[in-house]
Parts: structure tokens; C-alpha cells; sequence
């Protein structure tokens, strides 16, 4: 249980938001919000063959994200769930999983243009993997308090950002 | 560029795969292998309200693969390209990604029964989100070179396993 992984940033993606608050929740409230994924020198050679997908998963780090608490407020619900039942950015290990949707690739420059982004400015990125319906997509997939929860809200506020 | 992060497992996951060769290459391929997410002590009360959703994703670390290559050869064609553009388990920083179906909890012994299981027994775990349809499936998503790809393996072989 002591073992602890270092994780060294493979890039960052550029958003058009700085504070947590008016950021949206998820790629799907985003309303086409555009971003770049910048991706460092060592690393581009990976991105051959990125262009057909449609879409892709940014895995990075919510590296703003106050300490986490068990449990939490979500954006989506008026009651209170328990941490990992969310997605809430402060969490233990606080990595953010985002389908984003791909729509330019620069290799040379290491640049990718994205659509949905809902991460902050400057948010340090870990991988990219292509998003695969076959592996990814269960649409009917039930969704437990999710499906009967008592607000919509599609933007953030600073519940989750640590007082300035 | 130079920042590391240190990331702690959350738990542990248990599964019948002790070797890399045979795994299934993803939870779509397990055959609905069944497996144990391990969560230690300190976490478990962030599990609260996980009943009601079907499936899981669990983020871990592939803490086995070898050295990651910018090009590989993946398990479902038999052309190379490039790493970002395959679920690949090395990888610059090596995080899995499985939607896994949830089958029961013990919120007392921080257990979770899970079927779709795709990764190797004792896997370290990073994080555990809800799989919300609304914010995860893409069922149309393009996807590039897997849409036309030359075969269909559904386990791994040895190839991203260190030499023994």
C-alpha cells in the first residue's frame, strides 16, 4: 500500500478557461468549447494515425483541484454521494478522464485542435488514447443517481477549487 | 516539462489473468471474466452510491508493461502506428482505462465484484469514476484504423511484456 508511481506530464492543453467556476463539468455541456492539446517534442512520434478517429480521451491532472473529502456535492445532484460515484475533480488520485472531440492534427508542431474541452487552461496532460465505441461506448448503461437527479447544472462553480 | 507527480493506489485489482499472454485486450473481449476491485481502508467510504450504475471505469496502472515504443504494432492489426493512437498498455505514463460491469459491493470490506475484467491480477488502482452514458458514449464515433483493421485478436500476447 506505500508504493507510490511518478507521472511526468507527456504535454498540457490549452482551454479557454482559467478559473474552475463557469468551466463546464463534461465534454457534453462544453457546447463545442475549443482547446489544444499540446503535446512535448519527446512525444509526438506517437501521434501517427490519431486522424480517423473522431474522437479521443485526454487523461490528465486536475492539478488545481482542492484535497478531496469521501464525500461530495456533485455539479449534477442537490445530495450529498460518495467520491468515487462522482466525477468530481478532488479525489484522491485526481486524474480527469474526458472524451474530447479531434478535429485537426498538426505532428510536426505536436499540436492537436480539440472541440468539448472542459478542463482548465494549462491542465497538464498524461495519455491519449483513441476513443473505440467497441470498448468504450455502453449507451444504455444504467447510471444510478445520475438518471433521477434533482439539478442540471452544466458549469462549474468553485465548490471543488481551494479558496484563494 | 520537468514536474513529476506521485500518485498512491487506491486498492487493488483482482482478477484470474496472471500472465499477459491470453489476457483479454479489453473488457469487450473478457468473455465476462470475473474480478475483485480491492479498495484499501482509507477509501472506502467514497464508495457510497456506486450501486445503481452498471459499469465502472477503473483507472490503473499497467505497473508490468515494458518500455513504451513511439510506434507499435497493436493487437488488432497488423500495420504499426503510433502509441497515442492505440490502447497499447506501455506507454509513457502506462494508465489502463477499463469500463467494467459492476456486479456487487461490500461497502464494509471495500470489494467490489466485477465482470469484464481485462487486466492482470494485482493491479495497482488509481482511481474508480461512475460510467455515465451521457458524458462517455460516443456509439458513431469514427474510429480511424480500427474500423478497418486486418484481424480481430481478442487476447494479448507477450509483445509488450518484458522479456522473463
Amino acid at each position: 500500500m506505500g508504493t507510490t508511481y511518478s507521472l511526468r506530464p507527456i504535454g498540457r492543453i490549452h482551454t479557454p478557461f482559467t478559473r474552475q467556476e463557469g468551466t463546464p463539468i463534461q465534454p457534453s455541456t462544453a457546447g463545442g468549447a475549443s482547446g489544444t492539446v499540446e503535446v512535448f517534442a519527446a512525444y509526438r512520434q506517437s501521434l501517427q494515425d490519431l486522424d480517423g478517429f473522431e474522437r479521443i480521451w485526454l487523461i490528465y491532472l486536475f492539478d488545481r483541484a482542492r484535497e478531496h473529502s469521501p464525500l461530495v456535492r456533485p455539479y449534477r445532484d442537490t445530495a450529498v454521494h460518495g467520491l468515487f460515484a462522482t466525477r468530481a475533480p478532488s479525489r484522491p488520485n485526481p486524474i480527469g478522464l474526458s472524451a474530447v472531440r479531434l478535429v485537426a492534427i498538426n505532428l510536426e508542431a505536436g499540436e492537436l485542435a480539440v472541440k468539448d474541452v472542459d478542463m482548465l487552461d494549462g491542465t497538464p496532460l498524461l495519455d491519449i488514447k483513441p476513443y473505440i465505441p467497441e470498448f468504450d461506448s455502453f449507451p444504455a448503461s444504467r447510471a444510478g443517481w445520475m438518471d433521477v437527479a434533482g439539478c442540471d447544472e452544466g458549469v462549474a462553480d468553485d465548490r471543488f477549487h481551494p479558496p484563494e
